[in-house]
C-alpha cells in the first residue's frame, strides 16, 4: 500500500484527531504514531489513560499491517492484548509497530509504546494484535485475484 | 469499597469525562459504564473506535475489581486482552464488567461491551483483564494488615 | 458439523491421547473435555502444569467452534489468552468451552477450566481464543459456496 | 537466581520431562528451551500440538523471569497470550524467552518459538506473559526484606 493512501485513511479517523495523533513513520511493515500529552487524556493519578495508550498502540499495529497489503485493502483489529509496564508519564507518547506475520487473511503485529520527555524514553506498554484483512470484491487483501 | 468512594475516583478521570462516560451500575463485583456515541469517537468507517471500546471495557473491569477491595485501595490494569466481535455501530456503548477472581494482590475481571439503539443490544466486544492492587502503606488492598 | 465427525477428528490427536483427554460433551456451540490427573502432567509444585491446562482449554475452544461449521471444515487456533486463577490441584481437569461469535472466517470461543475432586469443583483458569476457519476448495467453512 | 538453582527447579517438572524438554540457555533475563519433535506431541494434522508450543513458550517465559529474582523466589504464570504464526512442522522446537519488565511483584516476559530442521529456522509462535513472584516468608522475590 502506498504511504499516501495510508495517510489518507489516517486523516479520516475522528477519534485519533480528537487525541491529536500524528503518523511520524510509514515504511514497509513499520509505522510510528505520536501524540502530545495534555490533560484531557489523563486518568485519576495524572498519567495518560490506559485507553489512550491502547488506542495508540492498536492503531499503529493496524497501520503497520496495512503497509504490506494492496492499496484497496482495509483492515480491522480482530483482537489485541496489551501489557502495561510502567505508568505513562511524559511529554509525548510514541507507539512503534511492526508486522511479525503477514498472512493471506490475517496479520500479526506488535507495538511498543514509549513516553518521551526531552531525550529520555521510557517503555510503558507492549501490545500484540491480530488484524483481519478486508479485501474489496473480487480481490484479496494481498493483491488482485488472478483469473 | 463504598460506591461513593468509587464514584469519586471515577469523577477524577479526565479522559473518561472527555468521552462522556457515566457509571450506571456499581454493586459488589459488578460495574457498568455507558457512553453516548458522537462523532469525535468514531474511526474511518463511522464505527466507534476500537480504542474507545477498549477504554470503556478496561475501565469497567478495573472498577469492578475495586468494588471488592478496601476503601483505601487503588488499582492499576496490569494487562488486558480484547476481542472485537462486530463493528460498534449504535446510539450508545455499554460495558458490563464482573470479577472472576479477587486474589490478594491481583484480580481478574471480564467485561462485555454492547451497542444499544432503542431496545436493541448487540454484543460487540469481550475483554479479559488482570488488575494489580495498590495498597496504601501498612495495609493490603484486601483490608488493614493484622498486627 | 456432526458430532461423530468431530469425535473422529478428536481421536486423531496424538497429544490429547497422550494426556488421556476425553470428549464428554458435544452440542451446538459447546464442548467439554475431561482429563484424569496423573503425575506425568504435573509441574514442580505438584499441580497440573499450566501447559496442560492451556492445551485442554484451547482444544475445547477449537472444537466448540467446529460444532457450528460445515462437516468438511477444519479449524486452527489463531491465538488465545489464558488467565490462571488458582493452582490446578484435583483428581480431574474439565474444560468447558462455548462459542461467543461464529463469523465467516473467524470464531471467538471462551473456555473455563475446573478441577474436580468428588463433588467439589474449583475454577482454575479462563481462556479466550480466536479460531480461524480452514474451508476445503470451493467451499466456505460455514457451508458450500452458493453458485 | 543462580543458574544451578533454576536448573534444579526445571528438573522437577514432570510434564516437561514427559515432553523431553531441555534447558539450552540460561543467562540474566534470557532462557531457551528445546524439545525434539516426536509423534506423541502432534495433533490431527501432523504438526506439533498448540498445547505443546504454548507449554514450551510459557515455561521459557517463566524461567526467564526467575533469572532476575532472588534464589529463594518461586514464580507462577498469572496469564499469557500466544499467537500462532505458522504450523509447527520441524525436527525440533525451540522457545527463546526474554524479560521485558521485572517489577517488584510481577514480571512481563516475551517468548518466540521456532521450529528447527537442520539449519532452517521458522518462527511459529509469539507469546507475551505476566508472571507473578512468590516470595518466601519475610522476603520479597527481588531479595531479602530490609529490616
Amino acid at each position: 500500500m502506498k504511504a499516501s493512501r495510508l495517510r489518507q485513511s489516517f486523516e479520516q479517523q475522528a477519534f485519533l484527531k480528537t487525541l491529536g495523533a500524528r503518523l511520524t513513520r510509514v515504511t514497509r511493515g513499520k509505522v510510528a504514531i505520536r501524540i502530545e500529552v495534555a490533560s484531557p487524556i489523563t486518568q485519576q493519578h495524572g498519567f495518560v489513560h490506559a485507553g489512550v495508550v491502547s488506542a495508540l498502540a492498536d492503531t499503529a499495529a493496524g497501520y503497520a499491517a496495512m503497509t504490506l497489503l494492496a492499496d484497496h485493502a482495509e483492515v480491522v483489529t480482530a483482537e489485541f492484548k496489551i501489557n502495561f509496564l510502567k505508568p505513562a508519564l511524559g511529554k509525548a507518547l510514541v507507539a512503534e509497530a511492526q508486522v511479525i506475520r503477514s498472512g493471506r487473511t490475517l496479520s500479526v503485529s506488535r507495538a511498543e509504546v514509549f513516553t518521551v520527555t526531552g531525550s529520555a524514553r521510557s517503555h510503558v506498554a507492549t501490545l500484540l494484535a491480530t488484524i483481519a484483512h478486508l479485501p474489496g470484491p473480487g480481490e484479496t487483501a494481498k493483491g488482485r485475484v488472478r483469473t
